[in-house]
């Protein structure tokens, strides 16, 4: 259960209907999730947090399926089950494999545990790294 | 200053030196950074990292450069400068741009963004994602 | 399920049955949750928490409401679920309004984001802020 | 020594100098400090996440200094030295005392410690938390 | 529902089942933990994870029960609900009491209370304790 | 620089001071670190922190040496350098040596990675692990 509940689209204001709009539009699709519709309780915030998911996530330098995997890298980083779920779920239509996800696993898990050595020993900056 | 002195090369144990001999024939560099100094105080713990950083970073269903962005974004998900700086710089070696480098800031930072929200909110997932 | 179970009224030592009257007698109410029902294995411990959960949050340079908006920031920085209900359910007592939740979520999603640009991209500290 | 170098004026993209100017107008202040240079290396980030700052911490429900409090509370959750101390400085200008802020650190503080005892002692949300 | 269904015995890669012959052989159980089975879809992964796992908590300078105490305590810093689960069933089997159990509660809050203080404080670190 | 200047003995309130004679009986030395200097400002939680410090790390059904251990992996975990460094000396004075102090290490790394593993793969509890 949610901290504030999920809004059927009957009930959005028109600026979160609006959002919701333009999510179906730039997604191809009529579902929207319920990460939408929960923060459509404050549709200035849903406004702005989907424009700039939509930005940050556009091609650019970086390829959709890459933006992907660091997006589902980073939730998983943070513990968020929700995005973990709803960014592999998006990775799985941008093409991931099963080999690719677990790979990510490991990585992830990988730079978790060399990460915590490096703090826990106070690992000093090399001077070849200061220089990028 | 770290927990344990970095180990110059000659004060390195039979078992440690052997693990550097391995770190520098696969990067084909004389340069052994830090982390690995300062962990040579336990050759086990050096030689089961190394051994594993470098079977998780192997070329496979994802590739060297991708492999290092996720390094990296976990990294800057865990406040790790030591690893944020030592693998952006590997990064670098890799062919990462600084366009690159920049997106890859904005979606560590969005997806922390949108990771607090669900969390906060405690969206509950939806149907379909539970089909991955 | 609880790694220790919730106890009940009747299965308390008599130290944490006089934390439990001490419980009831703040908070003018006979309801006492699961929290204290757990940690109430181990009375030396539940004395200590409760007397200090106590302390802090009495009113003093900041108002009652504000400590409970902070102290509910801090448990979504933390994912903690449990402490995000209960004193979500506290700061609606002290009268926080959904408009005001929303905002602490936005608040608390956005400073994670520009939390994790800031520690991603190493900024150093202006000298303006050292002047504290 | 940041990742990306803080940008001076002069070296500001004409995108990145209109932002500079908001910042300034709207804080009615010339300073404008090294998060913003360093993020200024990605114009549309730039652009993108100071009006998402600026919007947030616009007066709404909840009055400025409050704000102010939450974006530093979770500062110090998550460890970013940068933005405790850009935002207890914002603070202090908003009006916080001595006293206020030494009592900011003791909620964020115990908050840790009773969020920690929830999670390792995994308590089961009571029933009358989940009708918030 | 995990990410990746539990693979059962008859599920398993000719490498994956001879890890688990090991694990079973290692803990004189025919009981293969969920986290094995779900890792099992990347079997070189799984080998890697589970030698280190053992050599890690061989007994050492530090005895068994400390070395799963320790563990259980970081797996609480990290909110995570299985491997608090986990490895305190492990550490029951090694002799942890219900006392020591919440002792370890208390102790891992504790720090997280001061830790956050410290932090949030910026409290420099003494000359005193640079000499480790 | 800490967010609030560490006071010298000269500085300090009554209570405050009695905190401190407090520390310097208990731990039969006339040193007092910077985190109670600093954290006297507000005397009232220098006074509570203390008393529950003192409370917590008392031998009980744990003995000093494992709290010390208990206390600096979850230091490690929370990247608190401060922390990580007092609590090391402290340790060091009841007996820990180098060979244990890395085996921690690598125990602490250990849980972090398997910890992201299971979090990443959303392993579900085994029944087993469920009665505890």
């Amino acid at each position: 259960m949610s901290m504030m509940p999920a809004l059927a689209d009957a009930d959005l204001s028109a600026e979160a209907a609006a959002v919701f709009a333009d999510i179906r539009a730039t997604r191809k699709t009529d579902f929207v999730n319920n990460f939408w519709r929960v923060l459509a309780h404050d549709p200035v915030a849903l406004k702005r947090t989907w424009e700039s998911v939509r930005q940050v996530m556009a091609p650019g330098a970086l390829d959709p399926l890459t933006k992907e995997l660091i997006y589902v890298a980073v939730s998983m980083a943070n513990s968020c089950e929700y995005c973990i779920r709803s960014h592999t779920a998006a990775a799985r239509t941008k093409g991931m494999s099963d080999e690719q996800f677990m790979e990510l696993v490991s990585i992830v898990a990988m730079a978790s545990e060399t990460n915590r050595m490096a703090l826990s020993l106070q690992v000093p900056v090399d001077e070849a790294f200061k220089q990028v």
